[in-house]
């Protein structure tokens, strides 16, 4: 036992929310991904915002690294403790504190994960649409900003919080924004806080937006034979303004490793996967003319879905591209790429990708959100083995330059956590030193999950 | 001519791009409010960042305070410049710098108005979706971070504006943002920069999003015999997921003042007005569907309209609100309120809005962003009479406490400026502190558009 650990259990009152065991501890010392892992002190699960605020005005005396903890999917080493200290897992703040149907909102603990938030919505006619990949808590998602294959009709994290509740570094509990859907009132310090992965404060409330569950939603799978003409039926789906919920490209090469892992029969070539929702009749017409244009664009085969296990079955080749590169290289660690380039770009940036990538005699799924403009690589990793790191991280690196060269970002959704920290004043330049001047303002003993982002 | 006149010709070498003319500065004085005007010492009309950054530099140096203008159309007295100095009116650069039509992106100078832009935009099959009911330049929309009537289906300017150019106090040129429609890497300096009045710096190109011109748009006029059946009625359609386009309700008493105003007979009831675009089909669908779901909720007359010259007639009592109020008051000033509140708030908001209105025996036009929970009420004011001056302050003090009190916003789009500052700290209460941390950033002298927000 050590002193910090008597200090904090005089704040928390229960043994069972303070850690020191070595599993837990090695639990928070690494994410999904190959970066270096590093454990905390101690871990340490709080219950209420006044619990979480007597935390950082103990840390904050004494200068302690503290590093926020939803379920740690993020991928770029976000919850790594660099510098030790506290670990604050807020897995235990997961109560959804108000459901207000009538409002379109809820508020939510930043605990709560994604799934859950669906389930308790669902008998109010409700959803929340962004979907990463990983059951993520709404606490993580908001400070990542994450956004997933919704987010071409709903948007991103950044578009459905409304309001927050955070403590700051030395303890003072603030409120941003409010539960009105839009307004003008001062600097949005929300749009501030979310994609702040913990370093300017821990959230402790989060009001979110919702949607109305749609009367149907319709799936369809595409067949191109080219990434263009892939990529030009989806630009032009976009353009017609078609209500479109999801467009998803998946590139020949991708097919092929799912077809391998999965001993399944899908055409290799590229594919794209849509989605629409809506009222029935609305959405039938819109699919029928999302087709038309498809067709137009020298699509091969179209074929759509309304029933939600055929739906499921249609997507199935798009939900396993992670997986297959798992299976293809078991023990290994990944990496995902995470560029976005303005959208006219994406087929050239995912041809260039998929030949850098053979030129470098590796093997990666490649799918892209074509909505967005935002792909990802996933590329297996041996973390034992410098040269295959070395190698992968002159990949992405070169990923990276060819989206920055474009106009796009380094990172359309996971953010730059310790993994794209080289890459952020490339993008961002004198307006990085604004950012870390905010940094001084909201955490000026830079406690706050150090030596991320910056 | 001044010492300042001459230093700044220095920079500009142009004498047609400064002003010291009397009429010229009475027009930077004050916008179309009651605020009480206040004259710059000279008014300059930069063409280029380079420019803007020389003129900042100079003003930095001798804390000059600096008021940028676009068009002067903010409504609380938001161009003011409240402490003299140097008002920089940028509607000089006016150009579209570039479109990327397969991007849906377009670059633009700050003093370039909307409709200036989407006249560009048009033969390119795209439009820029924010409307607010004046002609404003781009720039000024991102410093309000303005909205419209459209911004239930494509949201506020914080939505649009994918990166900036912007000049800082000091003179430094800095970029936010990219050309990607998504990122996650470092802090959104886009957002905190959108709705900052021009305190934060001066804004010299804007990236925004662009939308596809729809097949089809149809607008409805749905009767209610009360408030609630309307707002009821909207609500349902939010619910159902239909793609709903805009939804503005009017309440009776100001159909009245369109009918006294306009000698038309529009039944004087309260009025839901929707419209929806897309695909022919899929839009008729749903109109369909959105008229069943009026009946239910007692809709007495449902009419909609394809063609663009009914379609104008169908929302002429709408657009005529503001005007009817002061057709009825000539030679008074207007005061808008501008509460927004969590949307099922709506239709009580109004009536006691009303009630309040009627109670202290004066007029006013109400109408109301129902899809966001946004209302007007439009009164006319006496600026020369403190009483009249008095009344209508704290009617909007009232409508105010009511929004704040439900969980709404002081302002949804119109912004802070001069005259909702008493309410911010009710509004953000210990948040304002960091919002004023974050000023003193990017503005340590404070010469940008001091007095205003704060
Ligand atoms: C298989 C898989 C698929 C994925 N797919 C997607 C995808 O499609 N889109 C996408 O965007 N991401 C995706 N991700 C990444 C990941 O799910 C997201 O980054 C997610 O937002 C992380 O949430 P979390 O709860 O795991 O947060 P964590 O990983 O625990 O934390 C993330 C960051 O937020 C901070 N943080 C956490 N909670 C708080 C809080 N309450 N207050 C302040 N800071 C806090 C942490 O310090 C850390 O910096 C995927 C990950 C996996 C493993
Ligand atoms: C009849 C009428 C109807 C209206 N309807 C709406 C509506 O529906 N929705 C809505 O949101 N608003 C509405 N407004 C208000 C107004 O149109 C908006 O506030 C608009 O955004 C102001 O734009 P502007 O170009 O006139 O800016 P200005 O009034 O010139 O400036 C507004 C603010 O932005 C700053 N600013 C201007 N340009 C820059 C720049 N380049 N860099 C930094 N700061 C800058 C100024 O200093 C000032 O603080 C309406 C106004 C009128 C008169």
């Amino acid at each position: 036992m050590t002193l910090m650990y008597d200090q904090l259990l005089n704040i928390i009152r229960d043994v069972d929310r303070i850690s020191l065991n070595e599993t837990i501890l090695e639990q928070h010392s690494k994410g999904m991904t190959y970066h270096t892992p590093q454990k905390p002190e101690l871990v340490v699960y709080p219950q209420t915002k006044e619990e979480v605020s007597q935390i950082l005005t103990y840390a904050n005396e004494r200068c302690i690294p503290v590093t926020p903890f939803g379920v740690g999917s993020s991928l770029e080493g976000h919850i790594i403790p660099a510098q030790g200290g506290i670990t604050v897992n807020l897995s235990l703040m997961n109560k959804v504190v108000e459901v207000r149907p009538e409002d379109f909102l809820v508020k939510v603990q930043p605990g709560v994960t994604r799934s859950q938030l669906n389930k308790e919505l669902k008998r109010h006619g409700l959803f929340f649409p962004v979907d990463p990949g990983a059951d993520a808590t709404i606490g993580g998602m908001a400070s990542t900003n994450a956004s997933g294959t919704n987010s071409v009709k709903y948007g991103t994290m950044k578009d459905q919080v409304l309001g927050l509740e955070v403590v700051l570094a030395d303890g003072r509990v603030v409120r941003t924004g409010g539960m009105a859907v839009k307004s003008s009132a001062g600097y949005n310090l929300t749009s501030l806080l979310v994609g702040s992965e913990g370093t300017l404060g821990i959230i402790t409330e989060i009001t979110l937006r919702l949607q109305g569950i749609p009367e149907i939603i319709v799936a369809s799978r595409a067949l191109f034979a080219s990434i263009e003409a892939a990529g030009n039926a989806a630009a032009a789906m976009l353009k017609s303004g078609l209500d479109l919920g999801k467009v998803e490209l998946v590139d020949q090469a991708t097919i092929q490793a799912v077809n391998a892992y999965k001993n399944t029969d899908y055409q290799e070539v590229p594919t794209l996967f849509i989605e629409m929702s809506g009222s029935e009749q609305a959405v039938k017409k819109d699919m029928e003319l999302a087709q038309e244009i498809a067709v137009e664009e020298g699509c091969q085969l179209f074929e759509s879905e309304s029933d939600s296990l055929a739906r499921a079955k249609l997507w199935e080749a798009r939900h396993h591209v992670a997986f297959a590169i798992q299976a293809a290289n078991p023990g290994k660690g990944l990496l995902s790429t995470d560029v976005c380039v303005p959208i006219s770009e994406l087929p050239n940036a995912i041809k260039e990708t998929r030949k850098l990538i053979e030129r470098h005699g590796v093997e990666a799924a490649i799918f892209g959100h074509v909505g967005d403009g935002n792909y990802h690589a996933v590329l297996s990793i041996d973390a034992n083995d410098p040269e295959s790191v070395k190698k992968i991280e002159e990949i992405n690196q070169q990923i990276v330059a060819y989206a920055l060269a474009k106009g796009g970002t380094c990172t359309g959704e996971h953010g730059i956590g310790l993994g794209k920290k080289q890459f952020l004043r490339l993008e961002h330049g004198e307006a990085v030193d604004i950012m870390k001047e905010i940094k001084v303002v909201f955490d000026p003993k830079r406690i706050l999950n150090p030596g991320k982002i910056f």
